[in-house]
């Protein structure tokens, strides 16, 4: 029987962050593009007669995701599913969800899972059995997960032991980008500081021993790109987390808005951008892949030049 | 065309509140079975040649629930299936969830689906499509979901949305029963409360809006049983809000340490029990129906007397 860790591609025996800095600087790009796929948007002719059965707006919804990944294949590091989207498709969305992450990674691309999941302990390992471990002897479905970290450590502790096991890493929750993320991760701690600080620094602890071989962190932390103020606190309490930047475009912030992210080196922030990317050509007017393509080539120089790398 | 609102059944058209208070009063329970399918805890004559083989595991995990929930429909109120267990089995996982919700409801009871979701805007839309709205004319997947507030108020509007339009409801996490809530629902802020009370006061403001005929409002909150103590200071800040009180079981606590939650009436709190019933059968060495049946007669019995209604 053959060795099945020979087998696999080397970049998966690496640790997330090794994987996600490895990638960043071969492709100098640290643009990610979020798979948020809404069946009333697709174009007409993935459209077509789908509306209201789930069955086929599942199917046009893969095939509209295949098409993306193929576009920006040359010019993002990775796709972010939303795993929403694809649960309001029912047990088809899921199955689109499963081919297409095996679809990104045959494309070379990372995967990070957007499901920003949190339970208790037996439950947490179950989230981290479906997103994170080898499945039937094939790769975990995703290189990471988005999750919560209102339930505190012993709730992502599965996620920490998924990671040290596969290679995966997680992104946790710290500043969100909507404004309603003022309504509890801004309160006031009695030492004066806001909530999300001391989350970020209890996500710093837990980082601290999945750190690889490039001196980033398996453990993320999700950031949101509309406030730079808080990039930049982030930057500082958060030194060697990968930061997820979401934000930039439809939401409003630019990717200069980002630069600050980038002081801990080129692959220690990613910007993932869904809407600007997928639908594009509902303002330009261009065909589909075109219009996603261009709009991603574009991100990717700005980001980069941003980053000051 | 037949008025819709006409041909489906009254109770779908109440709030959420109000049926959970019908029910509860008309069953005198306030149980409710957790749905957590382990494929490797089934049965010997479910397991069977299953093992590692998703599709089949799924089949087996669906016969156990359906098999649960004749069983033990007339001490419970509800089943509160947990989507960890059906994402790990994938798209036929989720196929599965499906056929259980639908036959819940057949069997008359109310479905609290467990999935602690909790994202911005357009995404938590499309998380109250696949749960709580309607679909393709179906009545929704859920009665209610448990959400995650750590996002804020804005996130959270797409669900309240949701209960006002098609009748459903929310739980809201507040006080969770593992050690690790501490870390963060725990910590003090500057006017000397734990962070705890101060999501406990946002979600009872969210759910003023909410409040049914029953003076219950469909915004309700999750609350570790493990915790007498929160439960009354729960019962004190959230005094219309439905408590879901999770622990109760394999996790440690007794029916007799819930009975502060009841105080706004009988219908004022749901207690889930998972494991001490789906696996009775492992220790009492009977028939797995029986023994769930059993355990759910036993512990609705219990929770009933302590309730003190």
């Amino acid at each position: 029987m053959a060795n099945e860790l020979e087998a696999r591609p080397a970049t998966l025996t690496a640790s997330f962050a090794d994987r996600v800095a490895e990638t960043v600087e071969r492709k100098r790009s640290q643009l990610v593009v979020g798979l948020d796929p809404r069946p009333e948007l697709l174009p007409l002719e993935l459209r077509g007669a789908t509306h209201f059965q789930r069955a086929a707006a599942a199917e046009a919804c893969e095939r509209f995701c295949r098409g993306i990944i193929d576009a920006v294949a040359p010019y993002v590091v990775g796709v972010k599913p939303q795993l929403a989207y694809f649960e309001a498709l029912g047990a088809d969305g899921m199955a689109a969800l499963e081919q297409l992450c095996a679809y990104a990674r045959t494309a070379g691309l990372l995967v990070l899972v957007d499901g920003k999941r949190g339970d208790i302990g037996s439950t947490a390992r179950a989230y981290a059995e479906a997103y994170l471990e080898e499945r039937e002897g094939a790769p975990p479905l995703a290189d990471a997960l988005t999750v919560n970290p209102y339930l505190g450590r012993d709730s992502l502790e599965p996620f920490l032991a998924a990671c040290r096991r596969s290679g995966s890493g997680i992104f946790c929750l710290v500043k969100t980008s909507n404004s309603g993320s003022a309504d509890i991760q801004d309160v006031t701690l009695s030492d004066g500081r806001p909530l999300w600080h001391h989350v970020a620094e209890l996500v710093d602890h837990w980082g601290e021993e999945l750190i690889g071989e490039r001196g980033l962190s398996s453990v993320g932390a999700v950031v949101g790109a509309t406030s730079p103020r808080a990039i930049g606190e982030a930057r500082r309490l958060l030194p060697r987390s990968i930061l997820l930047l979401p934000g930039v475009g439809a939401q409003g912030a630019s990717p200069a808005d980002v630069a600050r992210a980038f002081t801990s080196g080129p692959a220690s922030a990613l910007v993932p951008v869904s809407r600007a990317i997928l639908y594009a050509f509902r303002t330009e007017a261009e065909d589909w892949r075109s219009a996603a393509a261009q709009a991603a080539a574009h991100l990717r120089r700005e980001v980069w030049a941003a980053s000051g790398w």
